[in-house]
Order: structure tokens, then sequence, then C-alpha cells
């Protein structure tokens, strides 16, 4: 590998690592880091950074104890529609596995983004998202109680949940989003099969119906690795 | 501390430095790396883990050789008009510096991108944006150069780019744009005053005019610890 002032090693392994997996296919593995370190003649630490950067990006992921290449990065519309349709319309089968489904009373900040009295009843609803068995989100929504405690109670969490509060009869009608990028707690990172380590994008939404009443907030937080957003802008 | 079985010890510290934090003001002064691992009577690599997490977050910052408590990310719209006015409108006094300004062909991916011949002449600016003076992106903007050559060329970089392509008499009518997050490269983190491990949020854009003919392509760089993105989803 030729030397070039002021770029780090790390970062011209990286950039010999993009030339191999141009010439490789989806599920195709790496070389071994070893086998890499002295290719380059580098260490292994510096094969591990760069390896490092392109797990981040979503170009290679880990199978068992190799490195393959990644199939893209799932690209799924910012939209007032679920996660469901949205996977769906990406021609991927979206998944549910529910984590947690419990009642409460709403604290200082639910009671403000819902519109409701502090201590008001709470349904909290958090599930794993996949995309063709692969897990790539986890989604945790709070709806008040009083309009769809009898809704959540015999909600069926592997379905869509956007489907089923529409059934009552409540109209989407808009909602606001945040995005931004944040890093999973020990937690997250493992309901994920994630690391603390990979940078995840977080969504925080909180969801109106026609009347302006808020039907639901939701913060959702997904592979970074493995998601991308898209959006249309207009005038 | 009190020890909880399966939560790492460092999230442990950066849950008891969020309770530290509560009690500060913007700019104060964490206390020193030494004194909190005494404290909480762990490595001082534990405390430092848990800071990168709270530096990843923009809930504090290096300043000189300490660490100070951050204020608040800036919440950009997400929307077509341009990062000055987005700054204006969340009361930030915008700035940009002028990293690269040139002529150059059409690559097969800009060709593409902006709907002209491959090798087609094409004005390349980069410019790094800033927010009260505090460096938070960086724009790299490719506009075709037989439409907006001339403009480019008289173009004071300091200024608003979507007011002086207006000002040609094109109007901005749509734009698509992708979201995710990756890291920056060594160049990249050095033009931001910032690091390779930080994560970051890459937004890839195309703008139409009223025509649907390509206006410019830019790929921004933003800050994730700096910068959160906002958006009105409607039916």
């Amino acid at each position: 590998m030729t030397e070039t002032p002021n770029v780090p090693k790390y970062y011209r392994v990286r950039t010999e690592l993009e030339s191999i997996l141009a010439e490789l296919e989806v599920g195709d593995a790496i070389p071994a880091e070893r086998e890499l370190a002295v290719r380059f003649t580098v260490s292994r630490e510096t094969v591990r950074q760069a390896i490092h950067e392109l797990l981040v990006e979503g170009r290679v992921e880990r199978r068992g104890r190799g490195t393959v290449v990644a199939s893209p990065k799932l690209v799924q519309p910012l939209s007032l529609r679920s996660y469901t349709e949205g996977a769906v319309s990406q021609g991927r089968v979206p998944g549910r596995e529910l984590v947690t489904f419990e009642e409460l009373g709403a604290d200082a900040d639910l009671a403000e983004g819902l519109g409701l009295a502090f201590g008001a009843p709470v349904i909290h609803l958090e599930r794993v998202l996949l995309a063709d068995d692969e897990k790539i989100g986890l989604e945790s929504t709070h709806l008040p109680a009083d309009r769809f405690g009898a809704m959540a109670r015999r909600f069926d969490p592997g379905t869509s949940l956007y489907a089923a509060i529409r059934e009552t009869g409540v109209v989407f009608a808009s909602a606001t989003e945040r995005i931004e990028t944040v890093l999973a707690s020990p937690r997250e990172a493992a309901l994920l099969d994630s690391t603390t380590a990979m940078p995840m994008l977080r969504l925080h939404r909180v969801s109106l119906d026609t009347d302006g009443v808020p039907i639901e907030r939701v913060r959702s937080l997904y592979r970074g690795d493995r998601i991308a957003f898209l959006t249309t802008l207009r005038e």
C-alpha cells in the first residue's frame, strides 16, 4: 500500500477494502483480519478499525465468526403510514416481536406529549421491528388508555398497530417527527442484536387526529447500518 | 454506586452523570475524569466511555481540556428551503466557509443524478456550515455548469446559494432527500472540528425545478451531536 501523508492508515485500508468489496457479491466472505493485516502490512487493530467503519455503514456484516458483504440498506419512506406499510412498499416482509405490554401512569413528559393529566393511564407497547427476519428497529409506543385501552388489550402485537387504531374510527391527520443519531443503550443493543458502538437513528413522533388531538407518542430506534430514510420535499 | 446485574458499569456511571448534569447550566464544567472515577469507584476508562456517550448525544462538549454542559442541539426543519433560511428560522446566525470551488467533468453517478451526459461540465462547491460560529455541517453541492456556471463564478460563498439560484429565475419545486447515519472520513472530521468516532447525519438531496429538471445534487454531512431534523408528515 502506498504511503499518503495525512491519511490515517486505517482509512487507506478502508479504501483498499472497498476495491475488494466491489468484486464480491452479497453474502460473500471478506478475507480474514490476519490475512488483510499481512497483505497491507498493518496491524490487526488497524484492519479492525477499517472493518468497523464498513460495519457502521452497513457495507459488511458479521456472520458467525466471519464478515460478509451486506445486502443494501432498507430505504424506508418518512410517512404517516405505519412501519408495516413502509416495509411492504419496499418489497420486504415486515415482522414484529412483542417486548413489553404494560399500563402505567403518564409522567410529566408523556402527559405533555399526549395532552393528558399527569398520572393519567397510558398503554405502553414495545416491539422489535423485523424486515425479512432481520431485526432492524425497536419501537416504543405510548397511547392514552382511556381512548385506546380496549383496542390495545385485544390487539395482536404481530400485526399493524396503525391498522388497529384506524379500525376504531380514528383518522391520522398529521405527525411531527424528530430525527437524530444516537448510540443504543446496552438493553436496546441486545434487543437489536447490535452493539452500543453502532450509530442508530432515533425517530420521535407525535401523531394527531383530524381534531388535532394526540393519538400516540412513538420513540423508534433504527439500526443505522441497516436502514436509511427517504423523504420528498415540496414547496 | 449500587450494583445492578446485567447493566454494564459505564452505563451506571452514565446514569449518575445525567443526575449531575440535571443540576448544572449550559457551559458549566462537569467534574474531572479522575474525580468521577474515585466517586463511583470505577476505572477512568469506564468514566471515559460514559462521557463518550454523552458527547455523542450532544449533552456535553469538550472545551479546552475540560468537558462542559452543551447547549441544546440545533433543530433544523427538513424543507426545500436553504440551510441559511432554516438556521435563521431557529434564531441562529448562519455562516458558511468556502472549502472547495472547482469545475470538473461529471462521473457516471453525477451524470445520472443531474441528468447530464458523462463528462459534462459541473461546478462543485463545498462549504462548512456554521450556526453561531459553531461548525455543524459540511455541504457539497454539484451544479450543471452550462446552466449555473456564470452564476457560480460570481457567487459570494458566504451567502445563500439557494437565493442566488432563485435570482437566475429558477424555481425549486421538489427534492428527494435520503437520510442516514455515517461516520466522518478523517478529512471531514477535521473540517468539522470533530472526530471519526462521532456519528454524523448524511443527507443526500437532488432538487428539481418546475419542469422536473435536476437543479443540483447535494451531499451534506451534519454533526450528529449538534443537530436534529424535524419534519411534519401529512396524509
